[in-house]
């Protein structure tokens, strides 16, 4: 059974989001599955000394600019969400909730809660608004909100974040294909081609 | 007449290689020309807070993997230099010095400045292996050292960063198109696709 694509995101990420809409069809391609990871860019920040793409100068427009571009590029809608960037807390807690319970079911929230935030400008660092959008496929507020508030699946996130430091991961979207690391949605045609060849 | 697709590039960044390695075939599919521009990013840095790739940790780590393995997935020679990275300063005047006589000569100087640095380890921060490269392009040692001596190619040079940063220049590559802003060599694709429609 081969190895699932690490797919590690943060929910703030327009790249991770450009990412989430393609990579389970890449993966499939080479019967591949794909573990999704939400993480929190805040935190491994504190140790890289990297900060938010909007948040540096020059750099910060080209990116602003560079988004809606590149979703065009994609094929993908993109609205510029009006606060931006976020914290993924929210976000990430549910999405841990609901994949201790079915996986699966986790990856469909996960790109609810990106097409909420990256086409619908809705704040989804908010929880009532992850409460929202998870109601929209059929879970239950009380339940969702429950999740959130679970000291084991905020212990779980935390656990992510800093197992995904350990892996050296900086930066959303980030792959890991049988320890080979890649960075960013414009690397994804080479974790294409190193998914056919097994590297070069 | 077309506009020429504004190239902009560090000597000391493998990205702006492997792009100096492609672009003219690109832009010439287009019926481009290619103005080459190479820049400081040192001096940028300084206004966009940025640091040389090699110097962030985590990020410089992945930095050093992708090179070779990014220089193989485009098919290109590569050999992590020794003295890495370096002051792109002596090689900038030596190729300002040459496009005030023979840009299509300074391209070739260009390319073969990089390939000395990032294939045979050539260091070329040092002005005398400047003049060596470009002696074996026929260029004499003693009109290439004047040429960087030259108070006018100083100025030329410092002018070219200065005209770079005003148009927003914070990265190697950088590729303007009529107006339109590109970085990095992973968006070459999207650069070809620009010149082939006139945007999206």
């Amino acid at each position: 059974m081969a190895n699932p694509v690490e797919f590690y995101f943060d929910f703030s990420s327009p790249y991770g989001y450009f990412a989430s809409e393609k990579i389970n069809a890449l993966a499939a391609k080479h019967n591949r599955s794909v573990a999704w990871k939400p993480v929190l860019l805040g935190i491994i920040f504190k140790t890289t000394g990297m900060a938010p793409l909007p948040t540096i100068p020059i750099k910060g427009d080209y990116a602003v600019r560079d988004f809606p571009r590149s979703a065009r590029y994609y094929g993908l809608p993109f609205r510029h969400p009006d606060n931006f960037p976020i914290s993924g807390v929210a976000a990430s807690r549910a999405f841990y909730w609901l994949d201790g319970r079915d996986p699966a079911a986790a990856q469909k929230l996960a790109q609810a809660l990106y097409r909420a935030f990256f086409v619908d400008n809705v704040d989804i660092s908010n929880a009532d608004n992850v409460i929202s959008v998870a109601g929209k496929l059929g879970l239950a507020a009380a339940e969702v909100q429950a999740g959130m508030n679970d000291a084991a699946v905020k212990e779980r996130l935390r656990a992510e974040v800093a197992d995904a430091q350990t892996k050296g991961v900086f930066g959303s979207p980030y792959f890991i294909l049988d320890g080979e690391p890649f960075w960013g949605s414009d690397r994804m045609d080479q974790v294409d081609r190193w998914l056919a060849t097994g590297g070069w």
